[in-house]
């Protein structure tokens, strides 16, 4: 083997000129694919049907604030160990629909239209993977948000600002409304990105929603076979999932964790989205320590696509063990 | 959290019945997708581009004779330990579309059409993946062929038996075809598996390709900047590569180890395909020591789709750590 040679492609010449390469008639070469392949993914739980329609990847610098306890090499160092690049962070975004069988439900919805044009394409394209994954947003009967950030509820409206699912009803978690839509924790917002999440929640629930929604508790269903979990911290109402049907069980955990292989592997490091950091590292150990124990798995939304996993104890942390992709249903 | 909860769907009544579930208008319950997404995920290798397109996946029994040297439980604990069903194994099946911007390359072809008749869909998704990938057939310049196994060897031809890329010209390893087109190696053959593989590979590549292959020699390249590796054992002339373009190198290890969770985890354990199971492990060992030294990104056809990922020392095997998938290219 000589696994040390390099080689250089280095035109049409050397391509020519290279061994056991026969020019073969004069087709022209074939042109480079420019999109992946539209990232979708179903698997049942139960009778139920789950597809993972990714929203895409966000690839930013890795900066000194990402992460608010940790040193920026620590982090450096944990990206290298999971095989990442060193001095960037890629965050996915997974929102899914579900079939129960009586009722198609949308879980949370992406970073919207707004986000696919300026970033032009590489985030908000929960639109168009749903599309090609088969469902009509007209046909769906409700919309589940776990928390009200960006990436998670901008893609309930279209890019006129109109509702993107027009037949469905919006379930919102009933802490998280109140907090957004409190007028007096509007006006204690520090920071601009405080001040912008509650700008742009007014926009899109008041503004353009009116209002229209179904606050719900936890520890209640949702959706059929789809029970809320209290997972408070990331955000003052945030909310994780059990899904159940029959046998089959999976946690959704929304934003319990951001990337697993910064923030299970770490769960003590506290991500710069996180508004009650030391509640959701609290949430985050709790849930994923009952995770393990139960061996359930888990569905998350800034896992790499599809985002579905087991977790086991790893050290001072957790690894998540991805499912294997199964190419028949 | 009612984690404990279980919720039964009892039906169109309990679901109406349910709290939170007004009913939205007349509309029926949407269809259960019947069809995973079409299985393809590209990447980039320096300047070139692979397109990983699934063949599909076998599911069987796990039988006493699965791993040779083995205990059933020991290999059923090693399913359970990879969070898989204890009693029966899946292998997947992953070949290439290479583009190296001057060449179409397909490496290894699957089952073929006569197994996707017979799996029901199963295996033998290599044809119509390829072209909901982009792909015609009849662009194809050249088809690499890593070894003479059925789910390698068996998409060389369409259901009617004649070329499945009319165009392309075949190459095979030169140890691999001498061995296979041996009469002397064909008498000397025990046993109905391997009867039978000399009859299939007779009758694909001197009946219905008339021997028209280039075979080629490991140290060279095969296409332009794919290397042909030695890794012999599972057959004879079993072929790895490794794929460079500029700074960019991934190892494609054919079928050095089979599922990862059972041959990469215990490197010492003997699939039954192996034909000298002896050399096939220290082919094995040898080339995963250099992939974890080297720190280089390995390719399994094998592997859970799209079979792309890290390797690392784990007690006394490997442990492969699938590579985010990229929601863009």
């Amino acid at each position: 083997m000589e696994l040390t040679r390099r080689h250089a492609l280095a035109g049409a010449a050397a391509i020519v000129a290279a061994p056991l390469l026969p020019s073969i008639g004069a087709r022209a070469a074939a042109p480079m694919a420019d999109k992946q392949a539209p990232s979708f993914y179903r698997y049942k739980v139960g009778d139920v049907q789950v597809t993972v329609v990714s929203d895409g990847v966000n690839t930013f610098p890795l900066g000194d604030s990402f992460v608010l306890n940790a040193k920026k090499d620590d982090v450096a160092a944990a990206l290298e160990k999971a095989y990442m690049p060193k001095d960037k962070v890629s965050i996915q975004f997974g929102p899914l629909v579900i079939n129960t069988g009586g009722k198609l439900v949308v879980l949370d919805t992406g970073n919207g239209p707004g986000a696919f044009a300026s970033s032009k394409g590489n985030v908000g394209q929960f639109a168009t993977n749903m599309v090609a994954a088969g469902f009509d947003p007209k046909a769906i009967d409700m919309v589940v948000i776990s928390h009200f950030h960006g990436d998670h509820v901008n893609g309930l409206l279209t890019a006129d600002g109109t509702p993107a699912f027009p037949n469905a009803e919006v379930l919102v978690p009933s802490v998280e409304w109140k907090f957004w839509m409190d007028d007096g924790e509007m006006s204690k917002a520090s920071g601009d990105r405080m001040k912008g999440l509650f700008v742009n929640n007014r926009k899109i629930f008041e503004v353009a929603l009116k209002k229209k929604v179904t606050p719900y508790e936890w520890g209640k269903e949702v959706a059929p076979g789809l029970l809320a979990a209290e997972t408070a911290g990331h955000t003052p109402g945030h909310t994780s999932y059990v899904l159940s049907s029959g046998s089959g069980k999976v946690f959704i955990q929304s934003d319990l964790t951001n990337v697993p292989y910064l923030f299970a592997a770490n769960p003590g490091w506290h991500a710069f989205f996180d508004q009650d950091a030391d509640m959701a590292e609290k949430a985050r150990r709790k849930t994923l320590d009952m995770v393990v124990a139960d061996k359930l798995q888990l569905q998350g939304f800034h896992f790499p696509f599809p985002g579905l996993g087991n977790v086991e104890k790893d050290g001072n942390g957790y690894r998540v063990i991805p499912a294997p992709w199964n190419p028949v249903i």
